[in-house]
Protein backbone atom coordinates (compact mmCIF):
# COMPACT_ATOMS: atom_id res chain seq x y z
CA UNK A 1 0.00 0.00 0.00
CA UNK A 2 1.31 3.46 -0.73
CA UNK A 3 2.61 5.24 2.25
CA UNK A 4 0.18 8.55 2.15
CA UNK A 5 -2.74 6.14 1.74
CA UNK A 6 -1.59 4.33 4.47
CA UNK A 7 -0.96 6.99 6.99
CA UNK A 8 -4.31 8.53 5.58
CA UNK A 9 -6.52 5.70 6.26
CA UNK A 10 -5.82 4.05 9.02
CA UNK A 11 -8.16 4.15 12.13
CA UNK A 12 -7.38 2.38 15.67
CA UNK A 13 -9.10 -0.66 15.46
CA UNK A 14 -10.09 -1.87 18.46
CA UNK A 15 -12.94 -4.39 17.65
CA UNK A 16 -11.01 -7.44 15.64
CA UNK A 17 -12.15 -10.93 14.33
CA UNK A 18 -11.64 -13.86 15.28
CA UNK A 19 -8.71 -14.91 12.83
CA UNK A 20 -5.05 -15.04 13.39
CA UNK A 21 -2.20 -13.25 12.19
CA UNK A 22 -0.10 -15.15 10.03
CA UNK A 23 3.76 -15.32 11.34
CA UNK A 24 5.24 -13.70 8.65
CA UNK A 25 3.09 -10.66 9.14
CA UNK A 26 3.79 -10.92 12.89
CA UNK A 27 7.54 -10.85 12.05
CA UNK A 28 6.81 -7.97 9.75
CA UNK A 29 5.60 -5.85 12.68
CA UNK A 30 7.98 -6.58 14.93
CA UNK A 31 10.51 -5.97 12.60
CA UNK A 32 8.90 -2.79 12.17
CA UNK A 33 9.14 -1.85 15.37
CA UNK A 34 13.26 -2.83 15.63
CA UNK A 35 14.33 -1.23 12.50
CA UNK A 36 12.91 2.38 14.04
CA UNK A 37 14.92 5.29 14.24
CA UNK A 38 15.96 6.70 17.33
CA UNK A 39 17.78 9.52 19.47
CA UNK A 40 21.54 8.11 18.92
CA UNK A 41 20.17 4.87 17.65
CA UNK A 42 20.21 3.91 21.52
CA UNK A 43 17.32 1.68 20.61
CA UNK A 44 15.62 2.43 23.92
CA UNK A 45 13.28 -0.28 23.39
CA UNK A 46 11.91 -4.09 24.24
CA UNK A 47 8.93 -5.51 22.47
CA UNK A 48 7.37 -8.27 24.45
CA UNK A 49 5.04 -10.53 22.59
CA UNK A 50 2.15 -12.02 25.20
CA UNK A 51 1.19 -15.29 24.06
CA UNK A 52 0.70 -16.54 27.47
CA UNK A 53 -3.34 -16.90 28.34
CA UNK A 54 -2.94 -16.30 32.16
CA UNK A 55 -0.12 -13.49 31.27
CA UNK A 56 -2.56 -11.91 28.90
CA UNK A 57 -5.10 -11.53 31.05
CA UNK A 58 -3.27 -9.49 33.62
CA UNK A 59 -1.90 -6.96 30.80
CA UNK A 60 -5.61 -7.06 30.19
CA UNK A 61 -6.23 -5.88 33.65
CA UNK A 62 -3.16 -2.81 33.59
CA UNK A 63 -4.82 -0.99 30.79
CA UNK A 64 -7.80 1.03 30.27
CA UNK A 65 -9.65 -1.00 27.98
CA UNK A 66 -9.11 -4.80 28.49
CA UNK A 67 -11.50 -5.88 26.13
CA UNK A 68 -8.53 -4.38 23.18
CA UNK A 69 -6.22 -7.00 24.93
CA UNK A 70 -8.96 -9.83 25.13
CA UNK A 71 -10.50 -9.63 21.77
CA UNK A 72 -6.93 -8.92 19.88
CA UNK A 73 -4.66 -11.48 18.13
CA UNK A 74 -1.13 -10.09 18.45
CA UNK A 75 -0.50 -8.66 21.98
CA UNK A 76 2.77 -6.22 21.83
CA UNK A 77 4.05 -4.43 24.49
CA UNK A 78 6.49 -1.91 24.09
CA UNK A 79 9.08 -0.88 26.89
CA UNK A 80 11.69 1.69 26.83
CA UNK A 81 14.36 2.54 29.65
CA UNK A 82 17.58 4.84 29.20
CA UNK A 83 17.91 8.22 29.28
CA UNK A 84 16.87 10.80 26.06
CA UNK A 85 13.67 10.60 24.16
CA UNK A 86 12.68 7.50 25.09
CA UNK A 87 9.03 8.35 24.69
CA UNK A 88 8.93 10.17 21.93
CA UNK A 89 11.13 7.22 20.04
CA UNK A 90 8.27 4.81 21.55
CA UNK A 91 6.02 6.66 19.29
CA UNK A 92 7.90 6.42 16.32
CA UNK A 93 8.57 2.42 16.80
CA UNK A 94 4.70 2.17 17.81
CA UNK A 95 3.87 3.94 14.18
CA UNK A 96 6.05 2.05 11.92
CA UNK A 97 4.72 -1.22 13.46
CA UNK A 98 0.89 -0.14 13.32
CA UNK A 99 1.02 1.16 9.47
CA UNK A 100 3.17 -2.19 8.68
CA UNK A 101 0.47 -4.08 10.14
CA UNK A 102 -2.11 -1.65 8.04
CA UNK A 103 0.05 -2.60 5.38
CA UNK A 104 -1.22 -6.32 5.77
CA UNK A 105 -4.73 -5.43 6.65
CA UNK A 106 -4.42 -5.70 9.81
CA UNK A 107 -5.78 -3.08 12.50
CA UNK A 108 -4.19 -1.81 15.96
CA UNK A 109 -4.41 0.32 18.95
CA UNK A 110 -1.97 1.43 21.38
CA UNK A 111 -3.66 1.11 24.95
CA UNK A 112 -3.42 3.42 27.55
CA UNK A 113 -2.01 2.24 30.92
CA UNK A 114 -3.93 2.06 33.89
CA UNK A 115 -1.56 0.26 36.20
CA UNK A 116 1.84 0.47 35.73
CA UNK A 117 3.05 -1.48 38.50
CA UNK A 118 1.25 -4.65 37.65
CA UNK A 119 2.12 -4.00 34.18
CA UNK A 120 5.91 -3.78 35.73
CA UNK A 121 5.53 -6.73 37.80
CA UNK A 122 4.01 -9.04 34.89
CA UNK A 123 6.30 -8.45 32.37
CA UNK A 124 9.39 -8.39 34.91
CA UNK A 125 10.89 -5.53 34.06
CA UNK A 126 13.88 -3.84 34.68
CA UNK A 127 14.17 -1.11 37.50
CA UNK A 128 14.33 1.40 34.80
CA UNK A 129 12.21 0.01 32.49
CA UNK A 130 8.92 1.28 31.80
CA UNK A 131 6.00 0.49 29.33
CA UNK A 132 5.53 2.94 27.13
CA UNK A 133 2.62 1.32 25.36
CA UNK A 134 0.44 -1.82 24.89
CA UNK A 135 -0.56 -2.74 21.19
CA UNK A 136 -3.38 -4.74 20.60
CA UNK A 137 -3.43 -5.76 16.28
CA UNK A 138 -6.51 -8.18 14.71
CA UNK A 139 -8.01 -8.37 11.74
CA UNK A 140 -11.12 -5.64 11.95
CA UNK A 141 -14.56 -7.13 13.00
CA UNK A 142 -15.91 -4.74 10.06
CA UNK A 143 -12.95 -4.24 7.73
CA UNK A 144 -12.54 -1.29 5.25
CA UNK A 145 -11.03 -1.12 2.26
CA UNK A 146 -8.13 2.24 2.19
CA UNK A 147 -8.59 1.80 -1.44
CA UNK A 148 -12.02 2.84 -1.71
CA UNK A 149 -11.03 6.53 -0.88
CA UNK A 150 -8.21 8.74 -2.29
CA UNK A 151 -6.23 10.23 0.88
CA UNK A 152 -7.48 13.57 0.76
CA UNK A 153 -11.00 11.93 1.19
CA UNK A 154 -9.52 9.68 3.67
CA UNK A 155 -8.53 13.32 5.33
CA UNK A 156 -11.06 15.26 5.09
CA UNK A 157 -13.61 12.35 6.41
CA UNK A 158 -11.45 12.03 9.83
CA UNK A 159 -12.38 14.05 12.93
CA UNK A 160 -9.33 16.45 13.45
CA UNK A 161 -9.07 20.19 13.92
CA UNK A 162 -8.62 22.26 10.92
CA UNK A 163 -5.24 23.10 9.53
CA UNK A 164 -5.33 26.28 10.79
CA UNK A 165 -5.55 25.24 14.14
CA UNK A 166 -2.84 23.27 14.16
CA UNK A 167 -0.25 24.62 11.59
CA UNK A 168 1.49 28.22 11.82
CA UNK A 169 3.99 29.15 9.48
CA UNK A 170 6.17 31.88 10.86
CA UNK B 1 5.83 3.81 -2.09
CA UNK B 2 5.07 0.44 -0.29
CA UNK B 3 5.01 1.04 3.52
CA UNK B 4 7.32 -1.82 4.56
CA UNK B 5 9.98 -0.66 2.05
CA UNK B 6 9.79 3.18 3.57
CA UNK B 7 9.78 1.82 7.07
CA UNK B 8 12.64 -0.43 6.68
CA UNK B 9 14.66 1.65 3.53
CA UNK B 10 14.41 5.05 5.40
CA UNK B 11 17.10 6.46 7.62
CA UNK B 12 18.34 9.89 9.01
CA UNK B 13 18.94 12.06 6.12
CA UNK B 14 21.06 15.14 7.72
CA UNK B 15 22.67 16.50 4.96
CA UNK B 16 20.21 18.38 2.17
CA UNK B 17 20.68 19.14 -1.28
CA UNK B 18 20.07 22.90 -2.12
CA UNK B 19 16.64 22.18 -3.55
CA UNK B 20 13.03 23.37 -2.13
CA UNK B 21 10.71 21.20 -1.71
CA UNK B 22 7.15 21.62 -3.89
CA UNK B 23 4.32 23.12 -2.00
CA UNK B 24 2.20 20.08 -2.66
CA UNK B 25 4.68 17.54 -0.45
CA UNK B 26 4.96 20.03 2.36
CA UNK B 27 1.33 19.95 2.41
CA UNK B 28 0.87 16.46 2.37
CA UNK B 29 3.81 16.23 5.40
CA UNK B 30 1.86 18.69 7.05
CA UNK B 31 -1.36 16.25 7.07
CA UNK B 32 0.94 13.57 7.41
CA UNK B 33 0.73 14.83 11.20
CA UNK B 34 -2.51 16.11 11.96
CA UNK B 35 -4.18 13.34 10.82
CA UNK B 36 -2.52 11.19 13.18
CA UNK B 37 -4.09 9.40 15.84
CA UNK B 38 -3.41 10.30 19.29
CA UNK B 39 -4.78 9.62 22.66
CA UNK B 40 -8.14 10.27 23.13
CA UNK B 41 -7.80 11.87 19.85
CA UNK B 42 -6.81 15.07 21.57
CA UNK B 43 -4.42 16.02 18.94
CA UNK B 44 -2.10 17.86 21.49
CA UNK B 45 -0.02 19.18 19.20
CA UNK B 46 1.29 22.33 16.82
CA UNK B 47 3.28 22.28 13.96
CA UNK B 48 5.45 25.50 13.41
CA UNK B 49 6.74 25.85 9.78
CA UNK B 50 9.66 28.10 10.16
CA UNK B 51 10.55 30.02 7.19
CA UNK B 52 11.81 33.35 8.35
CA UNK B 53 15.51 33.56 8.14
CA UNK B 54 16.07 35.46 11.81
CA UNK B 55 13.62 32.58 13.37
CA UNK B 56 15.29 30.17 11.92
CA UNK B 57 18.82 30.59 13.18
CA UNK B 58 17.55 31.16 16.34
CA UNK B 59 15.94 27.50 16.34
CA UNK B 60 19.34 26.25 15.07
CA UNK B 61 21.24 27.85 17.87
CA UNK B 62 18.37 25.75 20.48
CA UNK B 63 18.99 22.20 18.73
CA UNK B 64 22.25 20.22 19.16
CA UNK B 65 22.69 19.94 15.63
CA UNK B 66 22.70 23.36 14.20
CA UNK B 67 23.87 22.43 10.74
CA UNK B 68 20.71 20.41 10.18
CA UNK B 69 18.03 23.40 10.43
CA UNK B 70 20.33 25.56 8.38
CA UNK B 71 20.96 23.46 5.51
CA UNK B 72 16.91 22.01 5.31
CA UNK B 73 14.52 22.81 2.65
CA UNK B 74 11.63 22.87 5.33
CA UNK B 75 11.78 23.48 9.10
CA UNK B 76 9.05 21.94 11.45
CA UNK B 77 8.63 22.01 15.32
CA UNK B 78 6.11 19.84 16.94
CA UNK B 79 5.15 21.03 20.11
CA UNK B 80 2.70 19.90 22.69
CA UNK B 81 0.34 20.54 25.67
CA UNK B 82 -1.97 19.07 27.85
CA UNK B 83 -2.41 15.60 29.32
CA UNK B 84 -1.73 12.26 28.49
CA UNK B 85 0.86 10.94 26.28
CA UNK B 86 1.81 13.54 24.46
CA UNK B 87 5.05 13.21 24.05
CA UNK B 88 4.48 9.54 22.56
CA UNK B 89 1.79 10.52 20.24
CA UNK B 90 4.40 13.57 19.24
CA UNK B 91 6.46 10.49 17.84
CA UNK B 92 3.41 9.16 16.35
CA UNK B 93 3.06 12.28 14.13
CA UNK B 94 7.14 12.44 13.39
CA UNK B 95 6.95 9.28 11.73
CA UNK B 96 3.71 9.98 9.94
CA UNK B 97 5.76 13.12 8.57
CA UNK B 98 9.02 11.94 7.98
CA UNK B 99 7.88 8.58 6.01
CA UNK B 100 5.26 10.21 3.97
CA UNK B 101 7.65 12.41 3.19
CA UNK B 102 10.33 9.40 2.14
CA UNK B 103 7.13 8.39 0.18
CA UNK B 104 7.94 11.41 -1.77
CA UNK B 105 12.12 10.93 -1.96
CA UNK B 106 12.34 13.86 0.76
CA UNK B 107 14.58 12.77 3.52
CA UNK B 108 13.90 13.76 7.57
CA UNK B 109 15.50 13.80 10.61
CA UNK B 110 14.39 14.60 14.11
CA UNK B 111 16.42 16.95 15.95
CA UNK B 112 17.18 17.29 19.70
CA UNK B 113 16.74 19.92 21.62
CA UNK B 114 19.40 21.34 23.35
CA UNK B 115 17.81 24.48 24.78
CA UNK B 116 14.28 24.17 25.54
CA UNK B 117 13.55 27.24 26.60
CA UNK B 118 14.85 29.96 23.77
CA UNK B 119 12.33 27.67 21.69
CA UNK B 120 9.67 28.52 24.00
CA UNK B 121 10.38 31.77 23.87
CA UNK B 122 11.58 31.85 19.67
CA UNK B 123 7.99 30.07 19.22
CA UNK B 124 5.99 32.29 21.71
CA UNK B 125 4.65 29.09 23.29
CA UNK B 126 2.09 28.87 25.90
CA UNK B 127 2.90 28.28 29.34
CA UNK B 128 2.23 24.91 29.52
CA UNK B 129 3.31 24.25 25.80
CA UNK B 130 7.20 22.59 24.75
CA UNK B 131 8.53 21.41 21.98
CA UNK B 132 8.72 17.65 21.56
CA UNK B 133 11.04 17.64 18.18
CA UNK B 134 12.36 19.70 15.50
CA UNK B 135 12.22 18.02 12.30
CA UNK B 136 14.40 19.04 9.41
CA UNK B 137 13.70 17.67 5.63
CA UNK B 138 15.11 18.65 2.29
CA UNK B 139 16.40 16.74 -0.66
CA UNK B 140 18.92 14.39 0.75
CA UNK B 141 22.27 15.62 -0.73
CA UNK B 142 23.38 12.09 -1.61
CA UNK B 143 20.22 10.46 -2.63
CA UNK B 144 19.25 6.36 -2.29
CA UNK B 145 16.75 4.60 -4.41
CA UNK B 146 14.92 2.58 -1.94
CA UNK B 147 13.61 0.53 -4.46
CA UNK B 148 17.38 -1.01 -5.29
CA UNK B 149 17.12 -3.30 -2.14
CA UNK B 150 14.06 -5.81 -0.64
CA UNK B 151 12.89 -4.64 2.93
CA UNK B 152 14.45 -8.04 4.14
CA UNK B 153 18.11 -6.43 2.63
CA UNK B 154 17.57 -3.42 3.78
CA UNK B 155 17.21 -4.81 7.71
CA UNK B 156 20.02 -6.92 7.66
CA UNK B 157 22.04 -3.66 6.79
CA UNK B 158 20.91 -1.93 9.49
CA UNK B 159 23.01 -0.92 12.19
CA UNK B 160 20.50 -2.52 15.02
CA UNK B 161 20.01 -4.50 18.10
CA UNK B 162 19.40 -8.43 17.00
CA UNK B 163 15.70 -9.50 17.39
CA UNK B 164 16.63 -11.87 20.42
CA UNK B 165 17.86 -8.73 22.30
CA UNK B 166 14.97 -6.80 21.75
CA UNK B 167 12.19 -9.45 21.53
CA UNK B 168 10.42 -11.51 24.09
CA UNK B 169 7.65 -14.02 23.60
CA UNK B 170 6.15 -14.52 26.72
Amino acid sequence: MDVFLAVTSRREVRDYADRAIPEDAVLRILDAGRISGSSKNRQPWRFFVVEDPQLRERIAKSVYAPGNVHGAALVVAITVSGKGPTTFDAGRAAQNMMLTAWNDGIGACPNGISDAEALQQALELAEDERTATVLTFGYAARPRDPERRSPEEWITRADRKPVDEVVRRL
